[in-house]
């Protein structure tokens, strides 16, 4: 399908699930976006972080947007990582991603190099000039190193270059200067947050939609959450969100003496889903510590606490 | 050739000239290297940061390191940036590089994802197992975000992983460190500074070699630098390290409002290769801003300075 | 009065009026207390870093305390910052706040040191220990470069080591895990956001207050926007919350290619105040900044736009 | 005495000694003194970070000024750190160091503050022309979260507002910057590192002294470092920089899991000092971690290597 006007709604970054010797395991990942559409999903986002889009080479990034395409065949709106460093090599990605049906490409700023606010500005205009489908951009600092101001955003979309943004800077403030922004944009734009634990308050402010990792594990929380806020239901919306907060504990599960935050935090979304019984082998890519057996039983835990198991 | 088994000396990271429309110059990438082993270099080193490899597609890499071998012919060792996140990605490009015919590969840590240091030398393990050729680690914490510890380089070079390290991490602190305990690790290793600006110090230290961007633009200076260390005679040595501390002002040319510090100092460091006639045209890769004539003036009264003009 | 069991509402850092000479203007101190109080504000705040606490002399600072402590006579409970580098300086600030009659002080962890979570811990309980008087934590990474984990914060709450929480660190999830934590502690914990632009979603989670430095220029504005809150009036409070946040666009009044961002701020909220004739004079103390005159008047700008002039 | 037209040589930070109850141990400060400059010392700093400034009392700080100055009673000049986090902060200090006969202030940056190089450069101009002494920028990015630039320190050295910089930034290119731009100041300007591992580059590159914290424990031996490179004896000062690199070891002697690099480092620094004999206790101030016994056997041994005990 085509991108619709305005993105709305949950839009988990899907995991990639792996087997035991790190090749895409497709079949998985086929059962993977099967849990997600079941759970009433909006679309889906393939190649962002929490799909270890980092460790994926462009085979196994082809392979992924390809099976998920196919899968969904239209159903849903697939939007499609184009992560890498710099404008040539991201528009290498866009292209394939683009070939294999992808229905929007979300890009960062520039990394790995010094980067100007002019120098991100003209990445995002040269990518979009380039790019046959729409362009959201994603702000990761904790990745990129580097912030969007609001400013930039909001003027990049009032000349159509975004259509989007997938907001992961965890900055409510700048956040809310973009939501307001975009009400004097005259175009569609869509404001997403990455956030997994205040989806309510960025929907009260006015977001269009999130992007939970942790919706891999539970879309149906994320999509009830997103039910009862756009009916206003704010009390529910609470409880729900609680829920998926404590839910969300889960990623703090491996010892941060012995591995960093990306291999605790998708190793717990993985070992989850696999406890689950939806991917069948929880192995995250090199060169990320995999969890322990001790590690991976608490995460059963937060799934039992959750009423997930 | 295959790399000495112990680098040594003035091995400059080669810049990338790019056409008008962003293609690799290929012509001019050859003359390049015509320049620098005329200049009396001890070896090259292709796609690493100041070769705008972040910038480069990997078909334009291949280009780069295909060229620049062949065009070798084994006189010199060249050395290949395999710069990408992750190890997966890392080992596509060592493969890659490895079959153009280079003779080391040169990796950094992990970078976008968050890193633990257990990560890190799981990573430059994998690599090492997996290269045909050796390995050296790139310290460049401006790009990668984490600095390479002292211990865990050591380490790592006792067991064979590394070859050799390319600290551009400015910390000469540290680099001492390395310097010192290399000695007690008993296997050949090459330590080599990214540092413009202290090669005398380094080299006093008890380095082996130096990679300087500048050496781009004046290789025989940097080679005049080298022989005078190995010689022992540190005034000429502080003379001619101060010209090209002068030299390097160059990296200033462009206004800090308008651009990045990357767009001005490799913009520099082209606008001189182009001053000098080296290289058909000063392009920097996209979304780089490009040097103003006038900023381009400034360059070469740098250059004239340094009695290269 | 004492700090009450448990501080709810809104508690402005009070800015601290200088004469044109750079020393406290008591009389304009007094009439900012009267505008806050008349305002309809739960609480004070004096010598925060809106009060330019880090500018302000030890002799200045005790003028402040005393001014505000006397003139409000235990109509409303006074909270004071204790701002310095490490355990013992704090204490120093304790002992002359105390005994000018605050009724709880606030603490930043460590800063110009280089700190470990068992140094900031320890540095809480022995100011706790030493304190007469209830201690509240100030979370701000901007200023101390380190955050205070969740975990930490609740730990201490436990203890009895903290009062409160003053959260300024703009990382939302982690606001929302000590909101979420703090009702399995068995004792009375204010936990109150900083910022000025997310009061509704703050107070939605669960938050007992605010402590926003625009509610020296809109007190009224701010408590009619816990009001609403606390009346679960979501609609009424996100349309006072953005008119506020409208407002408070006058922070990036200064032009940053002159000034940082804390005379920017700061002078803003001094000229509005002055521009609302509360305070005689609007200089901030040295070295910064001070607005131009076209400066103060896009000041003057969002006062009109926000009805206050 | 007042401070030499130019500063030189070897210029330690002064620990200052605690009782077990943390009060200045004035005897065995006396004793340090006796200490250092039996050792052959060049200057004393007080009140530097070695000193464990941030940690002392206005009272304590005024203990440390005044014994430290009676006791030399002019043999040397006395350097005193005004450590605070602005200008009127930091003029309070100045005040009291140079009443109690202090020759030099050395100042910071402003911290804690968000500052533009603009409030930087007049923070250091206003200090300078209401200190009765000669001003000393003091440049520690690590604990202040700004780099001085070198165009800044020059421009500043040029007016005469600076009459010297300590630089413990560690980045050796800058350094090198000032070192060179300063022959061109038409005034004498004391341009010292703060480096204890890299003493002699920065004398081979010309600057005119070292602050070495570790100078406490072996003053004597960056005396023979100072002497052997001002007589252009580079390998009798390889082998003393390289064993003093060695005794610098102990400063990794905390476990870091335990304790920050502040503890681990001036705890070792005193524990040398206490092994020793020259100071009576081996406190550091709150709150600080003190080394564990076994922590303090590796101190001892890192004292034997370096034939200190």
């Amino acid at each position: 399908m085509t991108l619709p006007t305005l993105l709305t709604g949950v839009v988990p970054p899907v995991c990639t699930p792996l087997t035991p010797d790190r090749e895409v395991d497709t079949a998985s990942l086929v059962r993977l976006v099967d849990h997600l559409v079941a759970g009433g999903v909006n679309g889906l986002f393939v190649l962002g972080s929490t799909s270890e889009v980092a460790y994926l080479t462009d085979r196994q990034r082809a392979v992924v947007v390809d099976t998920v395409v196919r899968h969904v065949g239209g159903q849903l709106p697939v939007l499609a990582g184009a992560i890498d460093m710099t404008t040539p090599r991201v528009l290498d990605h866009v292209r394939v991603l683009t070939e294999a049906g992808a229905d929007a490409a979300v890009v960062t700023a520039p990394f790995y190099t010094r980067t100007h606010p002019a120098e991100i500005a003209r990445h995002f205009r040269l990518i979009a000039a380039h790019s046959p489908v729409p362009v959201l951009a994603y702000d990761l600092p904790v990745s990129v190193h580097v912030k969007l101001g609001a400013d930039l955003v909001l003027e990049l979309a009032a000349e159509g270059v975004l259509a989007g943004l997938k907001d992961s800077s965890g900055g409510e403030g700048a956040f809310r200067s973009v939501v307001i922004g975009k009400r004097s944009v005259p175009r569609a734009f869509s404001v997403l947050t990455g956030s997994e634990l205040t989806v309510d308050s960025a929907l009260a402010m006015g977001a269009d939609g999130v992007v939970p990792g942790l919706g891999n594990v539970d879309p149906a929380g994320y999509v009830r959450l997103y039910t009862a806020c756009r009916e206003g239901d704010w009390v529910r919306a609470r409880a729900e969100q609680e829920r998926l907060c404590g839910l969300f504990g889960m990623v703090t599960a491996g010892d941060p003496a012995r591995m960093g935050g990306s291999s605790s935090a998708l190793g717990a979304f993985k070992a989850a889903l696999h406890l689950r019984g939806v991917i069948a082998c929880p192995a995250t890519a090199e060169p990320q510590i995999p969890l322990s057996q001790r590690e991976t039983e608490t995460v059963g835990k937060r799934l039992a606490a959750a009423g997930l198991l």
